[in-house]
C-alpha cells in the first residue's frame, strides 16, 4: 500500500504538533528530512520505538549550508511494523504546533513521496490489517468525540475490545451449534446420539437469543449516554420556542422576533446538563398554514418529534389554550413530555387553566424572556435523562449500527428457534443460524459491505 | 522543583493528544497509572526515550477488576533527565485527542501528585536549567504563532540558536577588550606595550558597534516579516473606513451604518496578503468633536497612527475635500500613505480634484460598497510591504525587545568610543563597555529582571 501522511494532532497553537507517516516508505522519507542538530548529520541507524532529537530540514541541499532551511526542532520516532497502530511502518515527527510549521513539514513529507491521508485512513489500515475490529475502530471515533465522562467510559470499553469479545463469543457459540448439527446431518450414523433438538434449543436460547436481547435492551436503556438525550421544543407559533432554545443554550442560536413563523429550519445544538449530553432542537411553530416554506418546516418538525426522547411542549401562558395547542398535544401525547408554560410573568399565580387531561403532565412555569425558572427546567430535563440512563451499570453500550445488526441477527435466531420447535429439519434451521452469524459478523466488520465501511470511516478526522 | 503537567497539544478533536509531565515525580506518577494492555501488569522497568504501548487506568483498584476503569489506550514515553526539553525527567502520554479523555488523564495525573503547569512553564524550566537561552524561548513562541512561511523561517532560525550565537559572540569580543584593558590598568608594568587606544577603538567598532548597528537596521527592515505590516485606516467620519475594513478582511468585522461616528473603539484584525502578514486597524473618524466617547476614540486613533507602517487615508470622493481632510493629512503626512478615494462610483472619471501637494501620493479610486478595485488596493498594500521587507535576505530578525536592548547596548558602546577618542582613562571607558555587555545579557536572558521574564513567558500557551 502507498505511504500516507497527515497532521495527527488538532489544528491550533500548542506545545506539540505531530506529523504521522505510515507505509513502506515512511522510514526512508523520514531519514531524508531528519538531521541531528549538533552536526547536521543524517541518522545512521535507529532503534524502533525510540525518540531521537534533531531537526527537520528541506532536503536537497546537504551539509552545513542548509542551516537556514531548518524547519523545526523535533523529536522523531520510528516504529517498525508490525507493532504499530496500522501494523505498517510508522514515523511520527513531533514538532511545535503552529499552522505554518506543521504545514511546511507535511509539504516536505509529501514532496518526498507520501500522499495526504484520507480521514480515518490510519485507523482504516489498522482495521484492514487486522489489528482492531470494526467496533474498536468505532471506539476510536467515540473516544475522540466523547463529551462527557460516561460517554468516554463507554468508548474506552469499546476501544479496548469489549464489544468485539462479546460478539465473538456469541458467534463461537452459534458456530458450535452449526458444527454439531451439521455433523448430525452429514454423518447421522457416526453420531452416538441423534441431534437432540431440546439441547440445541437450550444452547440457542442461552448463548444466542438471550445475550442478543440483552444487548438490544442495553442500547435502548443507555444509548443516551452515547448519543445524548434528544429533546425537541414544540409548540404553536410565537409561543417562545426560539427564546427558550437560546436561554437553554445560553447563546443567541435561533433568531428571535415577535413575528410568528420566524423559525422554519430545524435548529439543532447540544449542551450538557449534569453530565448528560442533550441534543436540543428548535422547530417551526406547529399550526395549519398554506405558506409553503413554513409547511415544509412543520413537516420536518413532526418527523423530528417522532425520534425525540423528550418533548418540551411550550405554550404561551398569556393566551388561552386554543385548538392549535390541543392538536399539537394529540400528536405528541405518546412521548415523554414536559409542559412548559412560557410568559408566566404575564399572568398572576394560579390563574391559569389547562385541560384536565394535561394535569398529569410534568409542568413548569417559566419566562424565557426574563430568564425565570430556566434552571428548574434544566433540572427537570436532567431528571428525565437520569431516569433513562444513569442507573445503567455496564459501560459497554451498542451503537445504533450494532443494534440494527443485532436485531437482524436476533430475528434469524428466533426464526431458528421456532423452526426447531416446529420440528423442521436442521438443514433449513441452519440457514437461519448462519444468517444470524453473518449479521453479527457485520458488527465486528468481518462480513461488512465496503460502502458501509466507507461511511463509518468518513466520520473520522484526518490524521487518525 | 515540583512536578508539573499539562495537555501539550492543541485542544480539539484529533488523532493524538499528549499529556506532558515534567519533574522529579513524573516517572513514578506515570508508573502508577500505566498498565500493559495484555496483562494489566505494571511496567517493571523502562528504557529512556522509548515508546511503550498500554493503557491508562484510574489507579487504586488493582488487578483485572479495573478493566472498566480504563481511560484510554496510549503510547507512553519516559524521558530521563538531562536529555529532555526541560532537562528534568519528562513523561509524555500519547492518548486520543478528545476533550473528555484528555481531561480525565490530566485529572488522574494531578491526583497522583503533579500540579497543573502555568503557561510556558515547560519552556521556562528549559530556560532556567540552561538548555536554551531567552531568544530561543522566544523562538518557541514565534514558531507556534508564525502565520507565514517567512515568519516561520525567522522563528526557526532563532529557535535553533542563531540569535544567541550572534549576541554571545559580540559579548565575547567586548569581554576580551575588558580583559586586555583591565590588565593594562592593573599591571601596567607587566604589559610589554601600553594599551593601544587605536587598536581598542578598532576592535570596539568592528566587533561591537557595527554588528549592533546592523541588527537595529535588520529590525527596522524586517520586523514586518515577524510582526506584520501595521496598516491603519484613517479619515473623516463616514468616509467609509469600516466598510473598507470589512472588504479587506472579507468579513463583517466593523459595524457599518450611515451614521457618522459609528466606530469608536479601535477595531483590529489581521490578514495575509501575498505572504505578508498585515495587521489592520479601523479607527474613529477624525474630526473636531465634543462628544466625549468619540473624543477618546479619536485620541486613540492618533496614537495608533504614530505606530503605523502604512496609512490608508480614505476620503469620500462624492464630497468636496474639506478642512477636516486637510487637517488629517497634515497629521499623517510624515508616514507612508495610500490615498483611498472611496465612493468613486458616484463620480464621473477625472472630475475629481485633490490639492496639488497630494499629487505625489500613491492613490487609488475604489468603492468599498460595490467592491470595486479592492484587489488593486490589496496589491498596493502588498507592494509597500514588499518594499519594506521582502528583499531582506538573512532569516534572523531581532524582535522589539531585542532591538531595545541592542539600542541601549549600542548607546553605551558609542559613549565608550567617544571616551577613547577624547583620551579618557580606561577605568571610566570600561564602565560603559560593561554596561553594554549587560544590555546584551538582557537579550539572551543572562542578566534580565524577573518581571520581564514573567511577561515573556506569559505569552506562551499552556503545555509548552
Amino acid at each position: 500500500m502507498d505511504t500516507i501522511a497527515a497532521i495527527a494532532t488538532p489544528i491550533g497553537s500548542g506545545g506539540i504538533g505531530i506529523i504521522r507517516i505510515s507505509g513502506s516508505a515512511a522510514i526512508s522519507i523520514a531519514y531524508s528530512i531528519f538531521r541531528r542538530t549538533s552536526s547536521f548529520a543524517k541518522l545512521v541507524n535507529h532503534e524502533s520505538h525510540r525518540f531521537y532529537y534533531g531537526c527537520i530540514i528541506e532536503p536537497g541541499q546537504d551539509s552545513i549550508h542548509e542551516k537556514n532551511r531548518i524547519i523545526d526542532e523535533v523529536l522523531i520516532v520510528f516504529m517498525e511494523a508490525p507493532k504499530t497502530y496500522t501494523r505498517e511502518d510508522i514515523v511520527e515527527i513531533h514538532a511545535h504546533s503552529g499552522t505554518a510549521v506543521l504545514k511546511s513539514i507535511l509539504n516536505i513529507v509529501i514532496q518526498q513521496g507520501a500522499r495526504l491521508a484520507n480521514p480515518g485512513e490510519f485507523t482504516y489500515r489498522a482495521f484492514l490489517n487486522g489489528r482492531i475490529d470494526l467496533t474498536q475502530a468505532e471506539g476510536v471515533i467515540d473516544i475522540i468525540n466523547a463529551k462527557t465522562d460516561r460517554a468516554h467510559q463507554a468508548a474506552a470499553a469499546q476501544l479496548m475490545g469489549g464489544m468485539k469479545l462479546k460478539i465473538e463469543s456469541i458467534i463461537n457459540s452459534l458456530l458450535s451449534i452449526l458444527t454439531q448439527t451439521e455433523a448430525g446431518i452429514d454423518f447421522p450414523e457416526d453420531i452416538g446420539d441423534e441431534i437432540d433438538p431440546d439441547k440445541v434449543l437450550e444452547l440457542l436460547t442461552k448463548s444466542g437469543i438471550e445475550p442478543l436481547k440483552k444487548m438490544v435492551h442495553e442500547y435502548e436503556q443507555a444509548h443516551i449516554i452515547r448519543d445524548g438525550l434528544k429533546v425537541v421544543i414544540a409548540g404553536r407559533p410565537n409561543a417562545g420556542k426560539s427564546s427558550l432554545m437560546n436561554r437553554l443554550l445560553q447563546k443567541e442560536r435561533s433568531i428571535v422576533t415577535s413575528i410568528p413563523g420566524t423559525t422554519r429550519d430545524l435548529i439543532e445544538d447540544s449542551l450538557v446538563i449534569k453530565g448528560v449530553p442533550i441534543v436540543l432542537t428548535d422547530t417551526a411553530g406547529l399550526h395549519n398554514t398554506d405558506e409553503p416554506v413554513e409547511k415544509i418546516g412543520i413537516e420536518r418538525a413532526y418527523r423530528h418529534i417522532k425520534e425525540a426522547d423528550l418533548i418540551l411542549f411550550i405554550i404561551d401562558a398569556s393566551l388561552e389554550i386554543n385548538e392549535t395547542d390541543i392538536n399539537i398535544y394529540k400528536t405528541i401525547s405518546h412521548k415523554p413530555i414536559i409542559l412548559v408554560m412560557n410568559k408566566s410573568d404575564l399572568i398572576p399565580d394560579n390563574s391559569y387553566h389547562i385541560p384536565d387531561y394535561w394535569q398529569d403532565l410534568l409542568w413548569i412555569k417559566i419566562s424565557a424572556l426574563h430568564n425565570l425558572e430556566i434552571d428548574s427546567l434544566k433540572e427537570m430535563i436532567a431528571q428525565t435523562a437520569i431516569k433513562e440512563a444513569i442507573e445503567y451499570e455496564s459501560s459497554l453500550i451498542p451503537n445504533i449500527r450494532h443494534k440494527q445488526s443485532i436485531e437482524k441477527s436476533l430475528k434469524s435466531l428466533i426464526a431458528a428457534q421456532q423452526g426447531i420447535e416446529m420440528g423442521m429439519p436442521f438443514e433449513l434451521i441452519n440457514i437461519d443460524i448462519q444468517d444470524s452469524i453473518n449479521h453479527l459478523g457485520d458488527v465486528i466488520g468481518k462480513t461488512i459491505r465496503e460502502d458501509i465501511l466507507d461511511h463509518i470511516f468518513s466520520n473520522f478526522c484526518i490524521g487518525k
